[in-house]
């Protein structure tokens, strides 16, 4: 394998790949990034098993040639030090060849480095998927479904399946769940798909996050396959393989109250910097926890007690209050990052009682929902 | 103790004072900022015994009102949650006053804490300082004096003195020394001074990586007090107070070279690139060391070797070579930190043979050198 190629381009790709690479694998060979040149361009690999990202550099693109492959072939070089060794070289291009006994140099200007390399051969091979029943979503709302619910995803193992994100797809809408038990963020969008298929699978939060790290906020198309166990992402030059979890997500549309006894309109700036001040005292106590209770006038009292440190009350005007007065408890962080995922200047928060989940939303809009259990302090 | 003070100033006060403040001490009271309230400003103090930050706002700055005061008094209250309250407090004026029992009161527009504090009669004096022997310095000479030394300073504690930077002023020049045994940094400047007063100190190297962070770029002048055991640094509005190492500096001036049989003159940024890349594949090996070969026509060989992973062999183009040829193995730690610590495009490297330390400098300049200890490879 011998190919001379643009740096810029190269790094890139690396950077790509990497997301997926673990040096804490079971399997010393995809501590690598695997090398493959054909006469078409040049596919990097990086997997830990779980994900896999290929990213692919063609030997043009707009009329511009990034790749002279001399001779076709493939290599596993080490990741570390092929990503930060890439990173630094000297000059705008590289050139890379493999030598007798996988023994690889990279050079660039006056720079020469030779990696130890391994045989592709021995590199597992990444997941078949057959690309008949794709569906599509422009990537900048991917990338927003994603940010606005994979947070909600439980950290614990002791419910695995509830560290995924439940993903369904029926009648053209794709629904995202994620709950970790205490609070539940849901997310919907219209996808473009052909056949009246439809899914349920839950993907691990963790993928999630790592394949929006790689997204950017372009319309173009993502396209998205669901197998069995295997969910497949696809971007113009980037695969990106998931597993999938194993067991049944858990039915979550009865948590969520269908009537409300207190509804609130807030400015979600105002708002949550309230919340963000009182949680200054209340994290050094247990669980976080602030206070929320209706005033006269439309006031809504914010506060906090941590005796050994002392207190904080905080007054928000609220655009509009109905309903009945309330007095409830819940998780700063959990409001925090409920108010963080809503788009818009406001919200409308809708209460059934101090002992019942609430519901936060971006008003006149169904399409995302923050619910938060209360916790119970009386 | 009342008053009503600019948010933009308590918060800058606060970051500065903070950085003396350790929240692991054995005297619980400075965990705290003591608040001191008198018709002049307000005066914070921070400290951790071995270092103590004053900062003093005063009522009125450049015709404009920064502090209103209603009555004096003072309070010690918790650091770290007085420093993240008033940093995230919500309007531009905070009024801050002590009720009975030390209970603090905290409020800008809807927002408002309740404090537990400390009697701050409880809290240690600050050392007395005559103030009569200053010199004085530019803050922007100081604080580059600093970050050219410092960084070589020991971090093991096997010999507490050379943990500190040694301090000497003689003839009107202070010269600044730091050594951890495998490398040198120093660096002298003139001074303004009265008498013919010499010094010789060892200040802490940690005093002053914190002192310079509170440094601006400015030409104003820092007045500088050296008594027996401590250091006060004074600006504007800011007394820094260091206590003093214990013990004789070992005597450096026997160390550095005074002849060279190899001479070489580089480019920085690219013999520092060089040096970094092949530091890439050291790191993973014991020591991180580099070889230096001087080939033919000026240039300049920087190789790595680390069996398992791979080698590496960067060539760079010197601007002259001086003297014997010359194979010579050292730390690309210690050689990337000098060289960063260096001014200007260009620098000089003198050797006196592969186990002889070594001195790099800036060309014509005599103002600062580095050295550094070669590392046996044959």
């Amino acid at each position: 394998m011998k190919f001379i190629i643009a740096k810029d381009a190269l790094v890139q790709s690396v950077q790509d790949v990497m997301k997926a690479v673990s040096s804490r694998t079971t399997i010393p060979i995809l501590t690598g990034i695997k090398i493959v040149a054909t006469d078409e361009g040049v596919t990097l690999t990086g997997s830990d098993s779980d994900i896999s990202i290929e990213s692919f550099i063609p030997v043009e693109e707009d009329g511009k040639e990034i790749v002279d492959i001399h001779h076709s072939g493939s290599i596993v070089l080490p990741a570390r030090f092929f990503s930060e060794i890439v990173r630094k070289l000297p000059k705008e291009s590289v050139e890379i060849e493999v030598q007798p006994h996988f023994s690889t140099v990279i050079r660039s200007g006056k720079a020469e480095f030779n990696l130890n390399g391994l045989d592709a051969e021995e590199y597992p091979h990444l997941p078949q998927i057959e690309e008949e029943n794709a569906f599509k979503i422009s990537t900048d709302l991917l990338k927003n479904m994603i940010r606005q619910t994979v947070f909600a995803v439980s950290t614990s193992e002791t419910r695995p399946i509830l560290t995924g994100v439940n993903w369904k797809v029926e009648d053209k809408i794709l629904t995202c769940i994620a709950t970790d038990s205490h609070r539940l963020a849901l997310r919907k969008a219209p996808v473009e798909i052909d056949a009246d298929s439809s899914y349920n699978v839950v993907i691990p939060g963790k993928s999630l996050s790592e394949f929006s790290k790689i997204l950017d906020d372009s319309h173009d198309l993502v396209d998205i396959v669901i197998t069995n166990n295997q969910v497949l992402f696809k971007t113009k030059h980037i695969l990106f393989f998931s597993r999938l979890l194993d067991g049944n997500y858990p039915d979550t549309s009865r948590l969520i109250p269908s009537e409300s006894k207190t509804d609130m309109t807030l400015n979600v700036k105002e708002f949550l910097q309230a919340i963000d001040r009182a949680s200054l005292l209340a994290k050094e106590g247990r669980n976080n926890v602030v206070k929320l209770s209706t005033l006269e006038e439309g006031v809504v009292e914010i506060s906090s007690n941590s005796p050994e440190i002392g207190k904080v009350i905080e007054e928000v005007q609220s655009q509009s209050i109905d309903g009945e007065d309330l007095k409830i408890s819940f998780s700063a962080k959990y409001m925090l990052d409920a108010l963080k995922a809503l788009e818009g200047t406001e919200i409308k928060v809708s209460f059934t009682g101090a002992m019942r989940p609430f519901i936060i939303r971006t008003p006149e809009d169904d399409s995302m929902l923050q619910l938060i259990l209360p916790v119970r302090t009386y």
